[in-house]
C-alpha cells in the first residue's frame, strides 16, 4: 500500500460493507437520524485453553476517539462507494445518500459514555455506550469493535503476565511476530495492562517512554564469521554502551562460553568505573540457567546485575520458572527472592497475539431507539439466554466491601441509585434462582463506572497520559480479590442486574416471545 | 495517535531498539557497510493444537517492499533517537551515527531474492534472502519479520479454509475482532490465500475487489423497537437492494420466523422481476439449518438461492458442517452436492487471528558476511539441531514428479544445478541416516524458487496484481499432494539438503564446536 491507499484503507472505509448498505436503507426510510443507543460489551473473559482470565483490563478507547475525530468522507472515499455496482450493474449507493454521507456521515453527532481505559472490567457490563443518529452509530460499529476488542485483549494478557512475574520488570518484545501494524496498538495495550517498556522504538516515542533492548545473536555471529570471538563481540558492545550493557549469552553456550565471557567484560567495565547492567538468557531451561547465572555472577562480584529472560514467555511459563527457582534456589545455596528481584521478563509473541485466545468476543448491540421523544428498548432473543443483551439505557456500579475489594458490578436501570438503597438485591444475569442481597452498611463504597466521554463529537475531558491510565490499572488491580486474579480457575467475579433491571428484561423477553410489539412494553421513564 | 504520531510509529522506527544500538556499534567499528546476507525462513507450519498445517502460502512481500521504499529518517525520527539517553544520562546515539543514518540509514542499498507471494512454501527454506550493508540489513529485521510472518500465517489459514469448503465462496469478515490496523494486512493475506472477497470496504477498494456483506441483527431489532416486524425490515431491505438481497434470518427464530419471512419477500421480489440472492444463517446448528433452509426454499420455488453461513467458522467447523450435511441430506430427500453448491462461508475472527496458532515462527538469520572479497558463512549452534540454520548463500529448487506433483524442495549451495545431475541425493535437514535418491528421468521438472526482487533498492519487476498472486496459489495448490493438504495429520512434505550443502554444513558445525575460526572453513566459491 502507498500512503493514499493506506489513508483509504484506514479512514472511514475501515468498516464492513453492510454498515453502509444498512445506513442507506435507513436513509431511504427517513430513519437515519433517529436517535439510537448501542452498547459495547464482551460476553466472556479470554479463555486460553489450559487457563482462563478472571477479569479484563479496559483499553483502546483513546485511539478509537482519535480515529472517530479524523474519519471523514473525502473525495476518494465517496468515489469508492460511487463506483460500486450490484448484480444488475447499477450503482449500489445513490447520489442523494452519498451527498448525505459527505455532509453528515461522520461521528460528530455521536455521544459516548464509557468506562475509562486502564480500569478492570468484567463480562456483560457495557464498557462503552454510544448514542446518536442511527446511521452514524451503525457505521461506527466495526471500527469501534476493532479498536476496543484488541487492546482490551492485550491489556488483559499483560496484566496476567505482570501478576505472574510478581511485579518484576516486563518488557514487550512482540513487533516481529504480531499482526501487522496492529502491533503498535498491541504494544500500547501491553504498556497499559502491565508491561513497563516496549522494544518498539516508534510507539515508545509516541507514548513518551524510552524503548528498551539488548542485542541479537546475529551480532555475535557476525564477529565469529569475521574470525573474531564472542568475547570480542561482547567487548565491542560494552565499549559502545559502557553504562547500558546487557549481553545475550546463548549464541554458543550460555554456561560454558556466554556467561564467563560476559563476566570478563563486566570486570573490565568495573575497572573503568562503569556498572554493568546484566545478561539475557534466550534458550534452554531458563530457571536452571538463572540460578547458575546468579551463582556465577555473585562469585565474580556482580551480585546486583539483572538477568533478562526471553523465549516464548507468557504467564504460565513465568509462573513455572519462578516455581522452579523457588524450589531449587536453596539447594544451590541461594535465596529465591534475591533471584526473583534480579529477573526481567522480555515477553513478545504470546503477549501481543494473546496466544491461546486470539480475540476478545466483544459485541456492539442496539439497545434502544427513540420514537416520538420516548426511548424504546431494542431486544434480540436467542436460544442461549446468556446471549440476550440487556436492553435500554443502563447504569453500572462497582460495589466495594469493607476490605475495599470490589465485590460485584451492578447493572441497573438509569433511574436507580444504589447508594440510596439500604439493601441491594443482586440478580444473576440469566438464572432466576440465583440472587444475593447486600446491605449498604457492609459496603465501603459504591462507584459509578461509566463516565461522559464524548458529547456530540466533542471530548468532555482532555486525553489522559499513559501514566494516568496505568495508575487506574494499578489501583483497580489492588482492589481486585486475589481469587479473581488467579491464573488458573479464577473465582468468578459477580456481575449482577438490579431487581428493577431484571424485571424489565424479563417483561420484554416475555413480550417478544409472545410476539407483542415493544411499544406496549416501553421502558419506564 | 494523530497522523504525525502514526507516521512516526509506522515509519523506519517501526523496529526494535536493539537494531539501532547494534547498528551504531557496527558503525563505531567500521563494520556497518560490510556486505552481509540474511535469510528469512520459518521453522514449522502453524500448529493449531487439534490440527496442523502441512504447508504454508507465502504472503506479505509486496507490502514489505512498499514499506522499505517509503521508510526514511526524517527530522522527527532523528529527533527521537537524538533524545534518548542511557543510565549515565548521556545520549545513546552520537551525532556522527545520526548523520550517517540520515544519509544512508535506509534500505536503498539492499538487494533481495525471494519466493513470490502466493507460492506454496515449506519450513526451513529461505523465502527471502537479503544482501547489503550489515547495519541496514540488520535494521530491516523487525519490520521484515512483522510483514512476512503475519501475512503468511493468514494466507495459510485461508488456503486451509478454502480446501475445507471444497472451493465454495469464502468471504473474509474479520475486521471487528482482528488485531487493530493489522486486519488490512490480514484481509489482503486472506484474499491471496483463499478468500474470494472481504467485507472490509477500504482494503477491498485498495485491492480492486468489491466488498461484500449482508445486514446485521441490529436492522431487524431497530424495526422491532419501532413497533414494526421482521417482515417489514426484510421488505424494506429488499426494496432498497432488489437485485442484491441477502437476508439474515436468525434475529428471532430462523425456521419459525426468519426463513418464512424471507420467502415472502423473495416471492414479492420475483413478482417484480428480480432474482433474490439468498439468506444468511449466523447461529445454531448450521448443518441442520442449511438442510431445512434448502428444503423450505426449494418448496417455495427458490432452488438456486445462496445460503451464507457465519459464526466463528474455521476449517474444522466447515468440515464438520459439510460432513453432517453429507450424512443427513439424503435422509431429508436432498442431494448433498446440491446443498454444498449453494453454500457461501463468511469467515472472520478465526481466519484473521489464525485461531489456535496466532503467530508464524519465522526468523531472520545472518548466514554470511563478506571479508576481503570472500563470503564467510555465519553460523549459530544450538542444542537443538533443528534450530541450526543453513549457512551461506543457497539455491532453492522444487522437484516435480511424473504426476506433476511437487515431491520435495531442495536447498543446495549456490553453484549447484540439480537439473544437470543424473541422480539427486536428498539429505534430511538434520538426520544423517535419512536420505533418498531421485533420478532425473523420474522428474517432470526442477524449478528454481527464488527470484530477483530487489537490486540495491530498485524493483526488478513491477508489483503484481492480486489476481496474479492468486493464480500462483491456485497453480501451486493443484500441484500439491492431497496428503500434504490434509487438514489433520498431513503428510510431511520433504525439504532436503543437497549432498554438498549437507557436507558443508557438517564441516562448519564441527569446526565451530572445536572452536576453530570460520575463516579456516570458508565456503567453497
Amino acid at each position: 500500500m502507498n500512503t493514499s491507499q493506506q489513508q483509504l484503507a484506514e479512514g472511514i472505509l475501515f468498516t464492513d460493507e453492510y454498515q453502509f448498505t444498512m445506513a442507506q436503507m435507513y436513509f431511504r426510510l427517513g430513519l437515519h437520524e433517529k436517535p439510537a443507543q448501542f452498547d459495547y460489551f464482551f460476553r466472556g473473559c479470554p479463555d486460553y485453553g489450559a487457563h482462563k482470565a478472571g477479569f479484563c483490563v479496559n483499553a483502546g478507547l483513546e485511539w478509537l476517539l482519535n480515529w472517530m475525530q479524523a474519519a471523514r468522507f473525502r473525495r476518494p472515499e465517496l468515489e469508492c462507494l460511487r463506483s460500486q455496482t450490484g448484480r444488475a450493474g447499477t450503482p449500489v449507493f445513490s447520489p442523494d445518500f452519498l451527498r448525505w454521507l459527505e455532509k453528515a456521515g461522520n461521528f460528530d453527532g455521536l455521544s459516548m459514555r464509557a468506562i475509562p481505559e486502564g480500569r478492570v472490567v468484567h463480562p456483560n457490563v457495557p464498557l462503552a455506550v454510544v448514542t446518536g443518529p442511527l446511521a452514524a452509530a451503525q457505521i461506527l460499529e466495526t471500527s469501534l469493535l476493532n479498536h476496543l476488542n484488541y487492546q482490551t485483549l492485550i491489556a488483559t494478557k499483560a496484566a496476567r503476565i505482570r501478576e505472574s512475574g510478581r511485579g518484576q520488570l516486563v518488557i514487550e518484545f512482540g513487533t516481529r511476530r504480531g499482526h501487522g501494524k496492529g502491533v503498535t496498538a498491541g504494544a500500547r495495550a501491553a504498556l497499559i495492562g502491565g508491561a513497563d517498556f516496549s522494544s518498539n522504538v516508534g510507539i515508545s516515542h509516541v507514548l513518551g517512554l524510552p524503548p528498551k533492548g539488548t542485542h541479537a545473536h546475529s551480532m555475535v555471529q557476525a564477529f565469529l564469521a569475521l574470525g573474531m570471538s564472542e568475547l570480542d563481540a561482547f567487548r565491542a558492545f560494552a565499549e559502545t554502551y559502557p553504562d547500558d550493557c546487557v549481553l545475550l549469552v546463548d549464541t554458543i553456550d550460555s554456561l560454558g562460553s556466554g556467561i564467563p565471557n560476559a563476566i570478563t567484560v563486566f570486570e573490565e567495565l568495573k575497572r573503568k568505573g562503569h556498572a554493568p547492567v546484566g545478561i539475557r538468557l534466550d534458550s534452554g531451561d531458563l530457571a536452571h540457567l538463572s540460578i547458575e547465572a546468579v551463582r556465577m555472577l555473585n562469585a565474580a562480584g556482580f551480585p546486583e546485575t539483572t538477568i533478562v529472560l526471553s523465549n516464548e514467555l507468557d504467564e504460565l511459563s513465568i509462573w513455572q520458572i519462578m516455581t522452579q527457582i523457588g524450589q531449587e534456589a536453596a539447594r544451590n545455596g541461594l535465596d529465591a527472592d534475591h533471584i526473583f528481584r534480579r529477573l526481567t521478563y522480555g515477553v513478545g509473541t504470546r503477549l501481543v497475539t494473546s496466544a491461546g485466545d486470539s480475540a476478545l468476543n466483544g459485541v456492539y448491540k442496539l439497545v434502544a431507539l427513540r420514537q416520538d421523544s420516548k426511548w424504546m428498548p431494542a431486544m434480540k432473543l436467542s436460544d442461549s439466554p446468556s446471549k440476550i443483551p440487556n436492553p435500554g439505557d443502563k447504569r453500572v456500579w462497582r460495589l466495594y466491601d469493607r476490605r475495599n475489594k470490589a465485590t460485584a458490578d451492578l447493572v441497573s436501570t438509569k433511574d436507580e441509585t444504589p447508594s440510596e438503597m439500604p439493601e441491594i438485591v443482586l440478580r444473576h444475569m440469566t438464572e432466576a434462582s440465583l440472587q444475593r442481597t447486600l446491605h449498604s452498611k457492609d459496603l465501603l463504597a459504591i462507584e459509578p463506572l461509566l463516565e461522559d466521554i464524548l458529547q456530540e463529537g466533542r471530548r468532555k475531558s482532555p486525553s489522559p497520559a499513559i501514566e494516568e491510565i496505568r495508575a487506574r490499572r494499578r489501583s483497580d488491580m489492588e482492589r481486585l480479590d486475589p481469587g479473581v486474579k488467579r491464573l488458573m480457575n479464577p473465582h468468578i467475579y459477580h456481575v449482577s442486574l438490579s431487581e428493577k433491571m431484571w424485571q424489565m428484561k424479563q417483561k420484554l423477553i416475555a413480550a417478544m416471545r409472545a410476539g407483542l410489539p415493544h411499544s406496549e412494553h416501553q421502558m419506564t421513564s
